[in-house]
């Protein structure tokens, strides 16, 4: 059997090799970066180098970066009512999209009252005019809002109107919130061009180990009096614990390679990600690919096909070597109804047979072809027999 | 110069090499724990097994170990006032003793006005008399408690009544929660031996690399309503985020080989702790031996000398090629007041000469008398300095 093909890095990218080198340079850094002596100053100093990094991927400053243990920590961290900026007071409702990731529908520190959802299109594009609705509402209720918009969908792969969201938002007196995490490297990414006040970031979509993200500010202002995790003076007082150094270090070399080939990763991805959908169209010509209509990440495709069942699918395909998903990993293994496509509206016979495959900077022409003949195989056996049994 | 040696294990532990070894293959597993393809299978699996490891070291149940970042995290999942059990309502009073941890002092989810601070004695050991008082004032008051008691204080080494916390806690209707993170290897820890309904663990200092860690629960009926971090459902829905997956194994390899050597280990480091402090005590005929009227840990010493001052004779011993500390590390890398020795009652003129020597696995004799002829130049130099400014 050949080499098995993995087309499923919105769930976990693999570890970049600048990334697994400052793993192993890190794992040999003995101190605690809070300790004053030799050993502890050697790994402070290599963390801040990690910071400066990643700080650079987002065009923002070093001492605004936040490290977290990915993720939806840096997610939780970001929604609290008391965040607190020069101007304004406590922030009384969190408008979220429809699509966001769990880990911000879960609504960090707001109380489930005031979590408030904003409408998608059939597209998957965010609708800006409902969400102008509600924030409209905020500001006649005199309330403040705190808006979360991830900037691209992790399971559509369709970017979001981030900049036209954040000058409604910050119109309504509001802040503004992006879950970043599937963009780095990706697209071009850059806290104050998005306007966004708080973006997320995760070092293992990035290439880094899991268990290291970011929360990064757009302003050293913008401070949470009670941060989710207190304890140690760690992270100026923002995120108490230890540090994870190894997983820092591997993230902000990950970064670092990330930014290095955006001169010329997002085209050749595009251009594989334009093969794919021709070859996918060609073999399954009944197939939709879910937001084909709008703007996407180059590395991802939504793939539905009417009569398939995702599941036996991707257990098909995982047999003939392939890993794929058919949505978000983030939840006990089990595959559900994706919200997103509930959200965007999507028939039932649609989303039960949506594919995701998401790719990246070590995916070569061939691991293409190799998806595209498992492809072929799977859904030539797996429809056939669907259309027996109906018959 | 000669190499330098390492006394400050309770900030953090030198890797130990079966944990790197678990990292390194780690870094090869590419799935993510929740995909249920192949590679995200391959990654559950290793975690699992790393999972029976970290339980294995505390006698818990696989199933009730829920990793976290490290203990800072486990410490705030932990401090929750809804936290269910099969009998009794919801926590309304947090007692913790005042030689805990920052992160254990900060409360968790109880609000300030919530959590009451009970009493240690001169030794560093908690005052059971207080404890017993503020729990019959909890139980008169009609309030459940949830009680936090470390195991060993990181600061003085000195062991808590544990135990007999327990007792008193259950007895009122109470949880016990013990931060555990100094204990694993230097100590037999065995959860229900303890008494401990919840412990915390922490992976750097067991010699697993920082950003890992973990809550274990004494019962899986034991339960989070609303965990620290929501999201994805990993973790059993206790603790949402793609999982540290190398920190994991390798806080999983070195559990297994900090279980292993509990068998000679202790008894080996006693033999270091007390020859260490023969030869300060000699050096330093007015020092003092924080504790040593009652059972420490035997990989730690605190020396306070009168007349010497921590900041300066650490950085002296740091040029001496000495690591170490004068007590936690978990500050912004500033000496202050040790809240340790201050609720201990010991006279400033002691806390400020108290010098923590830590010290561990790979630690040897020659290290101890590297650090002795450290010491004793450095004592020499800074006390007669000082003494001749106060002349």
């Amino acid at each position: 059997m050949s080499e098995r093909v993995y087309f499923d890095w919105n769930a976990t990218a693999p570890l970049r090799p600048q990334a697994e080198a400052a793993v192993l340079a890190a794992l040999r850094v003995l101190g605690n970066p809070s300790s004053v002596h030799a050993e502890g100053r050697a790994a402070r100093h290599a963390m801040e180098e990690a910071r400066q990094q990643t700080a650079a991927l987002v065009g923002a400053d070093p001492a605004n970066v936040i490290f977290t243990s990915g993720g939806t920590e840096a997610n939780a961290l970001a929604l609290r009512p008391d965040i607190q900026t020069d101007a304004g007071g406590r922030l009384g409702v969190l408008l979220v999209s429809e699509i966001e990731h769990p880990s911000v529908l879960a609504g960090g520190d707001f109380p489930a009252s005031a979590i408030v959802r904003f409408a998608v299109d059939e597209n998957g594009v965010a609708d800006l005019d409902d969400l102008g609705a509600k924030l409209r509402r905020a500001v006649a209720d005199g309330v403040r809002p705190l808006v979360s918009l991830m900037a691209a969908n992790n399971e559509t792969g369709v970017l979001q109107p981030v900049a036209e969201a954040a000058q409604l938002t910050h119109a309504a007196g509001g802040l503004l919130h992006v879950d970043a995490v599937q963009a780095p490297g990706r697209i071009r990414l850059d806290i104050n061009e998005l306007g966004a006040n708080l973006l997320t970031l995760s070092g293992h979509k990035l290439g880094a180990p899991t268990g290291v993200g970011a929360l990064v500010r757009s302003d050293r202002r913008l401070h949470f009096p009670r941060p989710l995790i207190r304890g140690g003076g760690q992270e100026r007082g923002l995120r108490a614990g230890t540090e994870n150094v190894s997983g820092i270090l591997g993230m902000g070399a990950a970064a670092e390679a990330a930014l290095a080939e955006l001169a010329t990763e997002p085209a050749r991805l595009l251009g594989l990600r334009e093969r794919l959908i021709a070859e996918l169209r060609q073999a399954s010509t009944d197939g939709v690919v879910v937001g084909a209509a709008v703007p996407r990440l180059p590395n991802t495709v939504l793939f539905a096909l009417p009569g398939l069942r995702a599941e036996t699918a991707l257990m098909a395909l995982d047999l003939e070597g392939v890993a794929a998903s058919a949505g978000s990993a983030c939840s006990s293994g089990k595959v559900g109804r994706s919200h997103v496509l509930t959200a965007m509206r999507m028939p039932p016979r649609l989303t039960e047979g949506a594919i995701r495959l998401s790719f990246g900077y070590s995916t070569k022409p061939t691991d293409i072809e190799r998806l595209v003949s498992a492809w072929k195989m799977v859904v030539r056996t797996l429809v056939k027999a669907d259309r027996e049994i109906a018959a």
